[in-house]
């Protein structure tokens, strides 16, 4: 069976669906491998290390004449309509926010995997592209903001006195806020976190961090996920946090909340009562954002209530793009997982018996399967 | 006496010569402070707390009615000589390149100290700027370097593999490459180094990296500081550096030789032979840079001899700056450290009998008093 992997067209996007490595293992399962040329050039793979890996280099994927196609950024409508019935896609879908691309997959009658929607469960874990792209989000946020901070992150005894170390805020301790934690600590700075999750108590000391208890209900939803706050509980973190938010130089949030826009977690007011100077991180910034102000892609300058300077409020974008190489290893080898399960014999036939492949499918054979997509654009339609 | 501290005007520059911090020990010295105002605010300190340290806060400074007068970069010549005669200016004068201002400063009778010739003895570490700044310069260029690499520094074992860490290779392992060898060891990368000086190589290990002998004629000059090495020799150095260079993900050099260009090490082929998304920090780029082809403040793309990518070669400049606050922590306390060193009751009175004074004064009473500065001057009026 012909397995495609397209250059990525989207601005900015440098990551690509397949590396040589990943290629060899599909080409292992007894598949053949078509790469477009250019694909992996941003994330530093050559033509020619596809060719040596033994892909078929093309200009241009023949869409209706592939029988899998991988991809990293959901697909346009356009481009599911151009592929066959009962052609396999994989790749990331952002089924909350694609309605069209979703209609148009089941409408061309393709069996489409959403990285997204694999389950959190151990087996699984090995094609969990939310969990590799997040730890990147997490390592990189730490760089954005030391970058910017015009202070340094460790603690320094010079001849000249001692620097005391950064003080970095995390709010949001899932995989990327824990990343955030430990590169924070690996680089010096004192570090703290909040989650509304009770589990994340332990998994923040276990990185090294102070956990801040808010006394406020705990919010656990399946899967390890956040849910949602009421309005009162939501406030009254805020008013919580406040002191927390003021006493840090580095503010890093990472709060999201699968399907729905992030939650509001810091004011304008909790970002200008920081020192001049302070970093904020916004990592929800692509959904909405988890700061009261938060341009996604852009750095903006918040005045300090005291008139003395401003903080630097970041919407981080494309946070795993930009570190192509490491985040398409992981990306490509969690494609080629999620391709290994669905193999056998040089065939892609997905099993819906299996709970991962029956979790991750968003649409086959016309009929949008997951459950809360389905609804939405049903929804939708009665609109 | 009344010590001014200006607002810096060259472009760029964020930092400042005097903190509240430093306010309040000059004053403890019997010394009045004159602020101009705004001076701080790029380094986070307002007028207000300056006011409140004690500092008079000044629209604009008046030159000729200082005492004191306290900088960071060098000054113009127009600026020495609006100072009286008489006067004491402390601050970065970079003698060997600032003949210009060297002649007004002895023109204009100014008692000029140029930091960068605090001599290198222990009492004198707490005024020394070039080893401040150039702790901050070390840390960053890490910073900038894991910034543009499209991989992760450390080592890490996911679900989806394990990623080796990133290979980092320093050259010139003087106060800023050290730092730089603690910060990417700090976020987990395998570091080696080497430098020209043999003692080095212990310091190096201390830092937990590994030291690259190259089989060389050794070559240290006095004061701890690197000595020029025969054409024949750097040939040499730079063809036993070339498997190493190639071997490395991040390459940081920070060779510099007080008063003179800075030394070759790395040259275009040798960038071209490292593998494509590597990255070269170039920390000696504002002196002549220790790679060909460096542009001093901008990114540089260098193809990769194989064809398949580009090496990023940065010519880093304003390092320090960019981290102005405690930058400026820094180099107020230098700033201060050096002017009680000089000050009794209340009055700056430098003693020529101190070696310390003696080594840090550039000009004095009409004369050029640092011997190579002075000869500098000397040969240019012949030419």
């Amino acid at each position: 069976m012909r397995v495609g992997v397209s250059r990525e067209r989207r601005d900015g996007e440098r990551r690509v669906a397949a590396t040589p490595d990943s290629v060899r293992q599909l080409i292992g399962l007894g598949l053949e491998v078509l790469i477009e040329s250019g694909a992996g050039t941003a994330a530093g793979h050559s033509d020619q290390a596809y060719a040596d890996a033994g892909a078929e280099l093309v200009a241009e994927l023949e869409l209706d004449a592939l029988d899998v196609y991988a991809h990293v950024r959901p697909l346009s409508p356009e481009t599911a309509a151009r592929l066959r019935r009962g052609a396999v896609t994989v790749g990331l879908a952002s089924p909350a926010s694609e309605l069209p691309t979703v209609r148009a997959l089941a409408a061309a009658g393709v069996t489409a995997f959403a990285l997204e929607l694999v389950p959190r469960i151990s087996r699984a874990q090995s094609m969990d592209a939310l969990t590799s792209q997040a730890l990147i989000a997490g390592y990189r946020s730490v760089l954005e903001a030391a970058m910017r901070l015009p202070r340094f992150f460790p603690l320094y005894m010079t001849a000249a006195g001692t620097i005391p170390p950064a003080s970095v805020l995390v709010l949001g301790a899932g995989v990327a806020g824990l990343q955030a934690i430990g590169t924070a600590k690996r680089l010096g700075a004192r570090v703290s976190a909040n989650d509304v999750r009770p589990a994340s108590a332990d998994e923040v000391a276990s990185m090294g961090a102070t956990f801040i208890s808010l006394d406020l209900e705990a919010a656990e939803a399946s899967g390890g996920y956040a849910k949602e706050l009421g309005d009162d509980r939501a406030a009254m973190q805020r008013a919580l946090l406040a002191p927390h938010v003021a006493a840090s130089d580095v503010l890093i949030t990472t709060a999201a909340i699968p399907g729905r826009p992030a939650p509001l977690l810091v004011t304008s007011q909790m970002v200008a009562a920081m020192r001049p100077g302070s970093v904020v991180i916004d990592l929800a910034a692509e959904s909405g954002g988890n700061v009261e102000g938060t341009v996604a892609g852009s750095d903006v300058l918040v005045p300090t209530a005291d008139g003395a300077g401003t903080v630097t409020l970041v919407g981080l974008k494309d946070a795993a793009s930009a570190m192509a190489s490491d985040a398409s290893r992981l990306y490509a080898k969690n494609v080629a997982n999620l391709l290994e399960l669905m193999t056998a014999d040089g065939v892609v036939a997905p099993d819906f018996a299996d709970e991962v492949v029956a979790g991750a499918c968003l649409t086959d054979d016309g009929v949008v399967r997951h459950a809360p997509t389905a609804a939405a654009i049903e929804a939708e339609g009665a609109a």
